[in-house]
């Protein structure tokens, strides 16, 4: 007997009138006055479920097949046919049922087939994936890690994993999660009386990375094209429904090249990003803009044909301030934009992407590069209609003189940083590189109001129970 | 003029004659005496680095072409020729040399054109990429993460990031490191004197993950098939040549699955791996079988050229107490196998891998499942040549009075574990999985003796400055 999975059986790759066996969990049954009960059943492989015609005459019909509730485990065997139903490619039209798991008391199991809140399926995450919504995120979130795979090393990058427990703060600031062995209850302290790290575990203080980039350059500065995916930690900010304390990031860096390369590759890679998922997931995203986003594949089809726009910082700044628009936060050269400015930009003014280039250098990080004005650093942001900054990059301080003097005035040690000013000291390059953070992205394909529905477990106070 | 990589210009993808610019770093310069000089460039594309022929008349030549050192980065433009050199496809016959970075006192870069031991140079951690031996790895490595992806995506998986941050204990056992943001030199203290986690970030104790497999189980129990691929951490055992503090695992999981299809999923896996290093990275193996592990190449082709022998547990211990070896640790029905007995098996008794099954149940994870002779659970030990265990994996305990049972036998408390019984509960089936350190891998497939040169940047007591 061929086992098949419901993606496959309801595809048409399985000949019609071949006996499967297809194993899943029932979303729903209706037993009909004919005297026969559909039972769909779901699998995960795909978006919909397929569904099981199960005839009065089996064996467990009565005992069991009419007693299956939602999130029961089934395997069911018999012959594909065409479905009569609306929508559907084919049915099973079952010969056996084979009941593998129950639900005990099924009145006050979690996942009942309807609507859910999403505070409460955050609460049972172990059990969400059950549902339609927290399924089709799954399958998008996979579809848009593997074209963030795919995409890199189609165009020659190589995946570096950064160091996740680190000594050192890569933004010079942020809130950082600590790290140790130490025990808590009987610390072990210096002649001064200060806690005495050099007893921990890697002999010295350590935290949870909170960005990969600085080690990621180093790897650049040899193999020229290189990213990071993997998770990084802000111990900060998680009470809103935009940060999370635990999210992946997506860090790519390219040797010999400036901001506009920066810009170049950021849009590539996005729209890469957003043609698979509707290559790949239209199942999933014909459910997202029904019950979740109308506009939400629409919109990615927007994204995916109009060409970026570019904007310097500075005349970003005129136009708001000549935009007649009122908004909550001042506009004023040299502070930074908020929300509702870069929304305003790429959703009222342009009206699609914007790429904001060459910000003021005292609200940007101490290793962006020092342009010739002398006012403003190589910084970018990506801004998108309906989310506002997507992607923040820029090209890096290649030039050790000046990066020793932007530490200085970010009031960073040299000394913690050798190895970081040792690559401007051999071999350096003008390089650039941007940062992402993927549950951002997944927030924004799949038109989350709540980025703790974009990973599987949300982290967050409360919600590190699993 | 267009810009190319070195793989690109050496791979004859370029029209011979044709124009073009490459850019990296210098590996090493040689003046002839026919007033010409021969600079190797590698941007880290491949593994070969390119000829650039620059001769005495380029505008710089005496000035910079003459002072170049390792490790100095240039951008070369010419004319991409057939080599007269042996090996070599093509070479640029340079018409501009541009020196983009000079090294800083050549004398004292850390990375000559010579051999470095492996001790010096996991203290450059951040330079040692300039290697031939570490762009290998990284290349090596990157091309293992991207065919682990392909695999799961293509067999019809999807990838799940379970937690980092977590409050539980995925083997029971372990130790792990804290995860906290309490003021260690002002901890909160509870009435009765302890430490309060109720004030710390989480309000709770919190700890990073040894393994994502019982949060990846709660996704299998609804997408059937679904895999991780993150960081995992462990607080031991961080002196020895086979284990790191932070390292990556790959678990994948299947529903409707016993012990049996997660072997042959192993095994797939497995040589599915090692064919596409063998044909995407070739030129990386061919050093490595040069220079660090002779076999390097036929060990990996034998290892997807033969089918895995499975033995059972019980029979292992029978032959290797009828092997007439003598064996440092003792052989006997209820121990653990040591490294010594699972090479015998592998590389003396079968000479190819092979899958060992059903262990006695006290040596074993709670949550494998027991057998049906109350003596031994349905785990797997996967053994290759050359390295002993490279996978460990089980069928899961699906029955949830066995599970109870199993956990109060190893003083654990199901309450801590509610939402793990709960898919037990709730449309149990029979599923399976397996674990592999992704560095494990790296160290096999490059033939490294220390797991330490086998990730960018090692993690480990006074080797976490990064």
């Amino acid at each position: 007997m061929a086992v098949v999975s419901v993606q496959q059986a309801l595809s048409g790759s399985v000949a019609p009138g071949k006996e499967v066996t297809v194993r899943g969990w029932v979303r729903t049954r209706r037993d009909s006055k004919a005297g026969l009960s559909f039972v769909n059943v779901s699998d995960g492989s795909c978006f919909a479920p397929i569904q099981v015609v199960a005839p009065a005459d089996l064996a467990n019909y009565e005992d069991e097949v009419k007693r299956l509730t939602a999130g029961c485990a089934v395997i069911a065997t018999g012959t594909l046919v065409p479905s009569q139903g609306q929508g559907q490619g084919f049915e099973l039209q079952a010969t056996a049922i084979e009941v593998s798991g129950w639900v005990d008391d099924p009145e006050t199991y979690p996942i009942q087939p309807k609507a859910h809140s999403l505070e409460f399926l955050r609460e049972v995450a172990h059990l969400r994936p059950r549902t339609n919504l927290f399924g089709a995120v799954t399958r998008i979130r996979h579809c848009l890690a593997q074209a963030v795979h795919r995409f890199f090393h189609e165009q020659g990058f190589y995946w570096i994993s950064t160091p996740i427990i680190t000594t050192s703060d890569a933004e010079g600031a942020g809130q950082m999660f600590r790290v140790s062995t130490l025990d808590m209850a009987n610390l072990p302290r210096t002649g001064k009386g200060e806690v005495d790290f050099s007893k921990d575990f890697f002999g010295k203080e350590t935290f949870l990375t909170v960005s990969g980039q600085l080690n990621v350059e180093a790897y650049c500065l040899a193999l020229s094209k290189v990213y990071t995916f993997g998770p990084t930690f802000r111990a900060e900010n998680s009470h809103t429904t935009r940060h999370l304390a635990e999210f992946w990031m997506i860090e790519p860096e390219i040797a010999f090249a400036d901001l506009n390369d920066d810009a170049n590759l950021a849009e590539a890679f996005l729209k890469y990003l957003f043609k698979a998922v509707l290559e790949e997931r239209g199942d999933d995203m014909a459910f997202i803009a029904e019950r979740v986003q109308k506009d939400a594949i629409t919109r990615l089809q927007a994204f995916i044909d109009a060409p970026f726009e570019r904007i310097d910082y500075t005349e970003a700044v005129s136009l708001l301030q000549n935009s007649g628009h009122k908004f909550d936060y001042p506009v004023e050269w040299g502070l930074d934009l908020q929300t509702e400015h870069e929304r305003w930009l790429t959703e009222v003014h342009v009206g699609r992407p914007v790429v904001v280039m060459n910000y003021p250098e005292q609200i940007k990080a101490f290793y962006m590069r020092l342009n010739d004005d002398g006012r403003t650093v190589a910084a970018m942001d990506v801004l998108a209609p309906g989310i506002g900054e997507i992607i923040g990059g820029s090209q890096r301080e290649e030039r050790l003189d000046v990066l020793d003097r932007r530490m200085a005035q970010f009031g960073l040690d040299p000394a913690h940083y050798q190895w970081y000013r040792d690559f401007r000291r051999y071999g350096t390059v003008p390089h650039a590189g941007f940062g992402l953070g993927f549950e951002r992205l997944v927030v924004y394909t799949c038109g989350l109001a709540n980025i703790r529905d974009a990973i599987p477990y949300p982290r967050a106070p409360g919600l590190a129970t699993f």
